[in-house]
């Protein structure tokens, strides 16, 4: 079950690397590269943190050849769909909701305790994304006004309590993820945003 | 005492993260994720290079709290403090002298000689901040006219030399941070720079 | 031979690290930083993924020897040739070439399959460039319209085939370095490209 999860965050990725590069005047190869370089990105950082080896697409190669269709396949139907862009913050939002979870699942497998493992969770999921952005030059969506960072740690949290206290419960992941795609995607919708003393406003500092 | 150097380090750091962090419409806890990153980039990068397992932040948890609290408590300090992107690269220069040593003494007592131990403190002063700039799409504070990597080897050169020939001598570490940080602040404050012929300038070859 | 072909790679990175540092007004010491760091981090990104231990630089320190002198003597000659400009794709492509196959060397000994050692060839050899590019700020030239990727997905696929089903011929390491290199200097100096269907153009997604 993990596991074909983890295929689904590294086909999300997978989408958004391809969505992005696409917008720059690039050949197939090369976006099917940053495609493949995003899905796998925040996994590569994750193992080498964690001294995880071999690194997971090495030990498994069917992670990289799914993140090659789903890049391939992404290239020649992205033309056909418009609003696009607007899909986009979609199926990142859905790829980092796995990628946190699934990454907390390895950190707590390989023996440690909950608090690195959320931040585990939330480097894996966050990083991938960090990566793709920085390499096609747009700016993160960790830096947007949009909660990014905040819906992860709480559907982090929640993982990590259920986890712990309900050790018979099989779809604690289930909530961990839900709670992060729900949060994100009101968030989205209807301009949630923190109080005005929980952010920095340049304006106000201005002003 | 090593240890406690290194503590500040993280605080130096985090605080830097907050503050560049700040000058964009975030919310607190995609800032406080950004001090962490930042605080604890440069010495997991170091760590990952030197094969040091596990990763410091993963061994001791203190050091991932003290990085929190310090972006929890600058976050709300930094809108009272006028001025503060004066107060940005002296906090940078203080964590990036510390961070400097306190790396060369973990790449030493790792069994590296000293050429590898100058460019890993190198390495682990300048890539938290890079990560940060890189991050938050500021110019990296390396490629500014400031004297930046000179003090860095100055300082990491004259540890080294402490450390081999003086054997007894307690305080090599603090000669190394006090030589980065004056010579830092020197460099600031009376614009000092290289000769002509040791900078390369754009005017010049276009003139 | 392989020994003597990853420290021809290691110069071809350095010298263009010093280029694309050069255009900003930056110090010696800065500038040769930045080509140290552009020639040893492909293959410490690459040493990473695959645990090779320890890093190759720390391993045998003549690679960082190598990277230093060929920084510096860039960075006083650089001044005197005249569209330097020119020469730096060249350049990079000559290193990319030459890390891409030895990166794939050094995997297929570490006992990896053909598969991931194209893969490890493709990031080491793009992702010094990378690394330099993101740092100075530059375009990424994987992001530009010329061919970059291609031709080392071409080179490193013809060298897995050779070295698997032709053991005995010692030279397969140079038909894939002449393969990566050739058909990119094609692609720059006669426009070739992908047709329209291989390609994802704004232009035609706005009109």
């Amino acid at each position: 079950m993990v596991y074909y999860l983890g295929m689904l965050g590294i086909v999300a990725f997978s989408v958004t690397g391809v969505i992005a590069a696409g917008k720059r005047n690039m050949d197939i190869f090369s976006i099917v590269l940053l495609g493949v370089v995003t899905a796998l990105g925040g996994g590569t950082i994750r193992d080498m943190i964690l001294d995880s080896r071999p690194v997971f697409w090495i030990a498994d190669l069917t992670y990289l050849w799914v993140a090659i269709i789903a890049a391939i396949a992404t290239f020649f139907c992205v033309r056909s769909v418009s609003r696009i862009l607007k899909l986009f913050i979609y199926i990142d939002t859905f790829g980092m909701a796995l990628f946190t979870i699934t990454a907390m699942q390895k950190a707590l497998s390989l023996g440690n305790n909950y608090t690195v493992s959320v931040l585990m969770g939330l480097i894996t999921g966050i990083s991938g994304g960090m990566l793709r952005d920085v390499l096609t030059g747009r700016m993160p969506l960790l830096l947007g006004r949009e909660f990014y960072a905040t819906p992860a740690l709480l559907g982090a949290i929640l993982y990590a309590l259920l986890d712990q206290f309900t050790p018979g419960f099989n779809s604690a992941w289930l909530c961990g993820v839900a709670t992060i795609i729900s949060f994100r995607l009101l968030a989205i919708h209807y301009n949630l945003y923190y109080p005005r003393w929980l952010t920095y406003n340049c304006d106000e500092d201005q002003g």
